[in-house]
């Protein structure tokens, strides 16, 4: 059994937004195929991945560097010890589903077998992320996007901070709740925008609303930052999508005062180092005393939802409104009451996906 | 004033060795080369600069996301307030070599006043790294090689540890201390292999040595490992060549134990974000109580030989036998005494250096 061929596609991202410190109008994103020797109804078995959305594609280094890694790589090193099913371990995201589809199961039973657990019955909670800056009148925009999220099924939410000043901030935290009904249901974020001070100007200013979650205060990296805001706020602060290792993931918790019982981790599986990667990353939060429900992955997308599932992590995000075609799940994936679920479909189910189907099945069309 | 056209060359490295963590041989090197709309003697003015050598290339995201993005820059932006200079924190190093170029002075004048100060006066301290592990026979091996360094000029000596048993490291120590003469005329380099208990096993072993540095013991990221080790060996520990911002220099100095008076810090302007990002981390490092001449840029070569001029540094590293031909210093620079000189060269004098000066010729032969 052998994968024959890599392939990458650079896909632009759909979403004209800004948060607090980045623009996403030209964020591309790469997806991998992985061909197969092995056939499933005449047609070659094809694994599909792609990394975080909200960055930009890596079309150079794969095709310099990863894929002839790959080809040049004793075949069987890219098998499991059974010599029956490929190791994801070796390259990532991509063989997850190209191994589930082989399985012929979703890729949550999969990445839940290697991890030696069952995964979490369905369905699993969710959340709707947004609530960037437009420009003109937007609060009243901010209002209607989250009154469409909740048409959709959500029923908590999270908006950008740090991009205006703190009294249109807290305007738009006022009129996010209105429709939020509870702070419990709405998190703020700040991507990371903040210097130790405005961060605890804006935690004195957020406490009274008892959010769901203060995200990304400041820079990914100022766990100092991180252990002064925290010191002074009581509730739940989240970061961790900008962290891309362990041993990251062991510094935050290790030198940035995260509370196990309060705080959130958001290392994103597909951003970071792969999903074995996040393997570690879970071992040593447990370490630390962390349940791996305060996990809540960034990244709102169908294999986030798969890892999610398959790990038994605290909940996904989700972005109906901005980041496709990446962004969101398939309509096979009930979305109500504020849960999400994925389809019975075989490995990430991305073909499932109507806007990303075309991109997929350009890659192989010419596959026999 | 404007930089008219981007170039990148990938090159390969020379040098068929390995440490305790890596093997060379397939590594390559991205040149990079702004060329400028300026003439001199004829031609136009251009710009080289390579990141860091013992890495990979970086073609791809150069041509497919920063060329495009400095393409699609306005102009002025690149330029210094004045409007008559290039601004190297947009673009570094290649916009370093050409903005010293076209004042015609050596790269270390134009850093040093960037950084509003003057050249250190030459030479400067610099030692041999090498010491790999080449197989059979490398206790004698690796006396020769340090003796061909000594014949060279250089006074003191790296070499690697961690890659072989203990005995065997110590007698490959006790063989580089016949030639070296003394431990502070050694410094061994783990390449980040140890966990802790490793780490601190050989720590009580080499102590006795006196050794200049044990370099990059355990993981980059591993700051409580490293704290651990400082609290049981009094000797200077040296790290952080895999630390690529100022955020992650200053959690190293946090968190990591290390001692403003005995201990090292390697990061690397090249493969990190830049001279421009490395002035930052000076400016972190000192606020902790770190003088600049505890900084030793790992990566031996003309580009950090002008860093260290030119801000103060405590010296440089050189790789005489390996990781042509960006490795080592140009005929140019009076190499003796332990000690290393820039020449008079515009820029970074990359052209003096025989075996590169092709490779930057080949970039640029078909400009009028």
């Amino acid at each position: 059994m052998r994968i024959v061929e890599w392939r990458e596609r650079t896909v632009p991202l759909d979403g004209d937004v800004r948060n607090a410190v980045v623009s996403f109008a030209d964020h591309t994103v790469s997806i991998v195929a992985a061909v197969s020797d092995q056939r499933r109804g005449g047609r070659p078995v094809v694994g599909f991945g792609f990394n975080s959305i909200g960055r930009f594609a890596q079309g150079g280094i794969l095709r310099e560097r990863l894929f002839p890694r790959l080809r040049g790589a004793d075949p069987d090193a890219l098998l499991a010890g059974d010599g029956r099913s490929f190791d994801p371990a070796a390259v990532e995201l991509a063989v997850w589903d190209l191994e589930a589809k082989l399985r012929d199961e979703p890729a949550c039973a999969t990445i839940a077998r290697a991890a030696g657990r069952a995964p979490t019955p369905y369905p699993v909670s969710v959340y709707a992320a947004g609530g960037y800056y437009y420009g003109d009148d937007s609060v009243r925009r901010l209002r209607a996007e989250l009154d469409g999220y909740r048409a959709l099924g959500f029923d908590a939410f999270k908006i950008k901070v740090g991009g205006a000043p703190l009294d249109v901030d807290l305007a738009r935290v006022e009129a996010a709740l209105d429709v939020a009904g509870a702070g419990s249901c709405l998190a703020v974020d700040a991507n990371g925008r903040f210097g130790v001070e405005a961060a605890q100007t804006y935690g004195r200013a957020l406490a009274p609303y008892g959010l769901r979650w203060f995200e990304e205060p400041g820079d990914p990296l100022d766990y100092a930052l991180l252990r002064q805001l925290i010191d002074g706020y009581a509730g739940p602060v989240a970061t961790g999508e900008n962290l891309f290792s362990a041993a990251d993931a062991e510094n935050l918790v290790r030198f940035g005062g995260m509370r196990p019982e309060v705080d959130v981790i958001q290392v994103d599986p597909g951003l970071s180092y792969g999903i074995t990667e996040y393997l570690r990353v879970l071992d040593r939060l447990e370490a630390h005393g962390f349940d791996r429900t305060r996990c809540f992955p960034h990244g709102g997308h169908l294999i986030n939802l798969h890892v999610v599932v398959g790990l038994g992590l605290g909940g996904c995000e989700a972005y109906p409104g901005v980041f496709g075609p990446f962004g969101g799940y398939a309509p096979t994936c009930a979305i109500g009451g504020g849960t999400v679920a994925p389809s019975d479909a075989p490995g990430f189910g991305l073909e499932e996906k109507p806007d990303l189907a075309s991109h997929l099945a350009a890659m192989v069309e010419d596959l026999a």
